[in-house]
């Protein structure tokens, strides 16, 4: 294992979900939060974020406990945390926003500490995209850049969002935002579209119907999801999976296709574990070895034999 | 290779298809035909189903030729065949139906000539659940059964379907299809729930994003779609994945779980053949070794090494 450290810049935010199973209110949440905890699993992560003087000291406590370099993130005196409300319905695939309170966020402007600007491993999760091109300005010795995005980016600034795919080596993106950004409805063809921007990898995340990598003019790897009878909170699963990958691929010393396709499902262990609970709940008491049999269990539900010779 | 052959009951049809891609006319269709040609690339296959005099002899004659069976094929002297016409839009996981003639298929009663009463594999393509039901009672030697179903007699004959579905040893159902069924919108929930009604494997066909068979209390398999860039026409896709995963397992020497995903993965390489061209054309310029290639290209899109020890 290798020293990679992962730097991940995007919301902090607190949460109020209602679905099916039930409701959180005002619940530790945010991409930047999710990707982070499920990178620790793997790696040492440095976050930057913002938040107010509202948020609860003991959310702070409980990053730093998972090895979570807490330096970039800013605690605006006075402020109010970004807080966001949604339900989920039916499939559980699209949240319905009930309120978006930008607050502290609104003018979140990323500034590295001096101590995260040797970062070779970064995730960019979903922000304005213009904020996204000036960390990546600010970050030289990158070695793998990722990027998320959601729908009010790529209708609202799609041509920063194009730019921001240009320069990153992989671009997570969900299947309706695939669709959305390319106005194509095949995945594989939309991909492709994106792959042409300059990514070398476009991972489309598919939510129950699993993961899927593009690379060199083809799908190189399609992860299956994890077959869950029961999904409590998908709130956080595209983050989760973003930093399990990150958090993975940090500890590999070569990004070999091999290695991508284990952070891929490594990614996709740790976005099954988070829906398993509300908030950041189920990474709280997730450990290793249950991160270790899940990948096992990866293994196992999509192995076939050799054709018979 | 085993001597076991595959019966497949259902219909033969004249398909009127228009998708992005182009139209086919009264091209050669129904769920009997796909599954067939599909079966005959493994198997020794025969078909029972109904068609009018307008029937070409050159389809007759194309079935033939692929080594099925059409001894059980009536022929309506003055009757016309099952008509079907649609179009597919967006996403091609749903067809439109402009027309259902039924024809002749309106009065079929599945009879078994003689020679196929010992048939071991047995396939029930989507038709009637009752006819379903009384083509079992002719089968008593029969070593695995499947069935498929469709919309219209999940919400018209659910208490017979259900009693098709208890009396199987394998249930192919879509995931739409599934969710209506069951009421419950969480597909493995979902699949348990079928599999209490008796089937030992449920296998959800769920079109672009592969398929997953659900065992013993439990997911035991999930197989990958074949990415493609083009989808020219689905018409077929899930009767060309039943009758490629009956084909193959009907060589097979015992029905173990590999030799089972081995047939799903089988299923999956001949739909994605199969919707690459209009009506049954692919199949007719299909070769073994594209068979065999394409099995081999599931087998390494899925591929990723063990954990790090």
């Amino acid at each position: 294992m290798s020293e990679g450290h992962v730097l991940i810049v995007g919301s902090v935010a607190l949460d109020s979900v209602k679905t099916p199973s039930g409701t959180a209110e005002r619940a530790l949440g945010g991409a930047a939060t999710y990707s982070s905890v499920a990178a620790s699993f793997f790696s040492p992560v440095k976050i930057v974020g913002v938040v107010g003087e509202d948020f609860p000291t003991e959310h702070i406590a409980f990053l730093e406990s998972r090895g979570i370099d807490t330096e970039g993130l800013q605690v605006v005196p006075g402020g109010k945390t970004f807080h966001w409300a949604g339900t989920y319905e039916g499939d559980m695939n699209q949240a319905n926003t009930l309120a978006t309170e930008l607050n502290v966020f609104q003018d979140f402007r990323p500034e590295l500490p001096e101590s995260y600007t040797s970062s070779e491993f970064v995730f960019l999760a979903n922000i304005d995209p213009e904020l996204q091109l000036k960390v990546l300005d600010q970050l030289p010795n990158a070695k793998l850049t990722a990027m998320d995005t959601m729908n009010f980016w790529i209708s609202g600034k799609p041509d920063a969002l194009r730019e921001v795919m240009s320069r990153v080596d992989v671009v997570f993106i969900n299947d309706a935002e695939l669709r959305q950004l390319t106005g194509t409805v095949n995945l594989t063809k939309a991909s492709a579209q994106v792959h042409e921007l300059g990514p070398k990898y476009v991972i489309v995340k598919k939510g129950e119907h699993g993961a899927v990598m593009y690379c060199d003019q083809s799908t190189c790897f399609s992860a299956a999801s994890y077959p869950l009878d029961e999904v409590i909170d998908p709130t956080g699963a595209g983050d989760s999976f973003a930093g399990g990958f990150m958090g993975y691929i940090a500890t590999t010393p070569a990004l070999t296709p091999d290695n991508l396709r284990k952070a891929v499902v490594y990614g996709s262990t740790l976005a099954s574990f988070n829906v398993q609970d509300f908030s950041l709940n189920r990474f709280k008491r997730l450990t290793k070895p249950e991160i270790a049999d899940r990948y096992e269990e990866f293994k196992r539900i999509v192995f076939f034999e050799e054709m018979d010779s």
